[in-house]
């Protein structure tokens, strides 16, 4: 079983992300965070949030609205641009990506451009294996609906299908209504939908999924310095979600590939299991966006320095982050297979920020009322502050193994012990180290452990 | 200028809320939330969040997709029953809710139905004043669009219309999953769409808005105890929230009024300044939807008691909260007008945890480099834990008024002792109260008023 399988089984079994509408027969690689999985991403996404928004001067948020007024995409491009070219078998009717359509290596080989002229000679049809192509159709990637009751061309308008948009809409109002000065920064978290062909690899690539990223407006002069420092601070948050820099890769890229909007892009990549694709990217938009909004919309965009008084359009660099893609890797570099005795430990070592349960809570025994009123007292006091799970079924060793599978860092046993000196059993998940601690010292105890003041507490560094 | 008029202008000019895609002439009353408004709907959110889920043992979170498989609609009656009713004028072609339809009194009042027929003899058309309508059209409030590249209804799918139908979706997976056992709660907080033909009050009815509701699984037997144990916890909630008592009140809805899956339901309603309206519901949905489920996928939805081993339907008591709403009211709370010496000084009185900034930072002067610099190093250290707005534009009372506006509970001026004695001032915003701290003591002394720990510091409660 390869890693992506092992990932998909624990996800589902221990309710970290289940198939959507499964009971319906699912729908075309749509998922549902369970309630792990829920833990586990609004972590990440408030961390991202502290990280590089409310913890800077220079960093603001929003929340815009989903579905914009239909001009922002047409001033934007999306309208004409965010667009897969589409493939139709003659045979089948089927309408695929170009890249679906098998070609012999030899052939690929031979022909570097994908014109459609070449499909017929050596393309066949993944699906009924014909060798004849209608011309490639444009295909918008942007999902369309209609406002209001009546369904034609003037009541159109597009879910949103990136969160950046909002930020140049906005652009105005933040400038009036704040006290931000270029250089700096707008955020935004949440919800994007793109009418993707073929979504695939669990939550890889979906059509609806989730972003953080921030527009952060510059002088034109100084772009490349800040393209570089947010380079660098996007390295900072991969380290602190724990990721492996041997399996991170900068991607510089090339000028054909790049969005209608760009003129730089790095990609930060990563090996998943099934290769080498976009974890993250870094953009530089240039002044692109802000001058063809002010274009298609009449309005004054520009920035005037408070002090020099100088007038000009900021340009944009932007660092993009996958919420999504975070929760996957953030699951891929988690996952550890441990020899211990005879058994195979599965331990998600996340790192304690990041993961879904910090404490689990245990009575010794499951049919000793002293034993169990003293754990929901524990549990109770514990689970405003942290998130703590109650577990009293199966032997101490099988919950302690139930918990190193969900990435649990702390268990807390109440023992007969407890009842008479008022200490319980504190056990950290990777040392598997237990040390007793006094139960009214708990609550510090773990305050130290989680903000990582305590880190040796337990032999090793808590992360 | 009436409260509603007041809060919007303030909304808007403080960064709380903007109208959406306003460069754009904006588009059917949609709200973008600005700097501040996105600080103050996650505090909420995540609160929420807290109160209802994480620390509670018998409730667990999910997050599910937007877009489901359309099946999830047919089985919950929403394709059928989830609708508007629609009246069109013959002669400007407008359509219009039943509401819309002005009806002079008298006429209303002797016809308590809203029978099509009755409309052309007293109706007049709020677009065009005729008085010929045609029948009720049926308009069903569900957004759709098309998965994929065919626009055709094979392709065709919604944007959820409400949370609860993943609960249910979801039911057998978490089951199955998780450790929970009835009486037990499946909870989400997430954007739900609703073509709504009059949106309108600002952010009170919008076409997209945030939920935050859970599905509680009972005995049959039981769902009358468990309506009345939730209708006073979401009363706690409105009290941690700081709503005033006298303004809420809950309604029972009539039989004719009910969703067409609840057989009672309490609405929890505000006096809000344009009349009493919903602003949480409480509803008794039996076990309509597990059971329409069970029906329309043919799987299995039963519970089995683990110790008992009885089989039956769970029933459901479902609290929805809305988070826009939610929001709404803690501005209209707030708002607080004071006469201080000649002037008025507005106030925004949130409760602590829900103010967007918890803290302002401000060098006495914006020209000292000492001033400036220790300022800065303040500011650096606290941000990382609490929200906080650097401020060195105005004199002193000036930034004080300017945070009273946005509910900043505490404002920190470093002046020249700071730089002799290390103090800093700490100044709070009801009592308008100061006190000198140790700098090195103010991380400390923050951490003490936010968690409520020293609320009498300043001669007030710290709610």
């Amino acid at each position: 079983m390869d890693l992506m399988d092992k990932i998909e089984s624990l996800a589902k079994r221990r309710g970290f992300v289940y198939p959507g509408s499964e009971i319906y027969g699912g729908l075309a690689n749509s998922w549902d965070y369970g309630p792990l999985g829920v833990e586990l991403k609004r972590n990440i996404a408030n961390e991202w949030w502290r990280f590089f928004v409310t913890s800077r001067a220079d960093i603001v948020g929003i929340e815009p609205a989903v579905i914009m007024n239909p001009k922002v995409w047409e001033a934007s491009g999306h309208l004409a641009e965010f667009i897969d070219p589409l493939i139709e078998c003659k045979k089948c009717h089927g309408r695929f990506r170009e890249d679906e359509i098998k070609i012999p290596r030899s052939a690929r080989d031979a022909r570097p451009s994908n014109k459609i002229e070449d499909f017929d000679k050596d393309g066949e049809c993944p699906n009924c294996g014909a060798h004849e192509f209608a011309k490639s159709r444009q295909f918008n990637l942007l999902f369309k609906t209609y406002l209001g009751p009546l369904e034609d061309s003037s009541a159109q308008v597009y879910l949103r299908g990136e969160l950046a948009q909002a930020m140049f809409v906005d652009f105005k109002n933040i400038i009036n209504t704040t006290r931000v000065r270029v250089p700096f920064g707008i955020a935004a978290v949440g919800r994007v939908f793109r009418n993707e062909i073929t979504p695939g690899n669990f939550i890889f690539r979906t059509r609806e999924f989730d972003l953080m990223e921030f527009e952060y407006f510059v002088r034109e002069a100084e772009w490349e310095k800040y393209f570089e420092y947010w380079l660098s601070e996007m390295h900072r948050w991969t380290q602190h979600l724990g990721i492996d820099k041997k399996k991170l890769h900068d991607t510089d890229v090339p000028k054909d590939g790049l969005a209608h909007y760009s003129t730089r892009t790095v990609d930060i990549e990563y090996d998943f299991p099934f290769g080498r694709k976009e974890l993250y990217g870094l953009a530089y938009r240039t002044d692109f966006d802000l001058k063809n909004h002010m274009k298609k919309s009449g309005e004054d965009l520009h920035y005037t320095d408070p002090r020099t008084k100088e007038k000009f359009t900021p340009h944009v660099v932007e660092p993009t982050f996958g919420l999504d893609r975070s929760v996957l890797v953030a699951l891929l570099e988690a996952y550890t297979e441990e020899k211990v005795s005879d058994e195979t430990r599965v331990v998600m070592k996340f790192p304690y920020w990041v993961t879904p349960v910090k404490v689990g809570v245990f009575p010794l025994l499951s049919n000793n009322e002293d034993l169990i009123k003293e754990a929901h007292g524990i549990f109770k006091n514990i689970s405003g502050h942290f998130v703590a799970q109650y577990d009293d079924s199966g032997a101490i060793g099988r919950r302690y193994r139930r918990h190193d599978e969900i990435g649990t860092p702390i268990c807390i046993t109440i023992d007969h012990d407890t009842l008479k000196d008022k200490t319980v059993t504190l056990r950290e998940r990777d040392s598997m180290k237990q040390i007793r601690v006094k139960s009214e010292k708990l609550l510090e105890v773990l305050s130290k452990i989680f903000s990582g003041e305590e880190f040796l507490l337990l032999g090793k560094e808590v992360k």
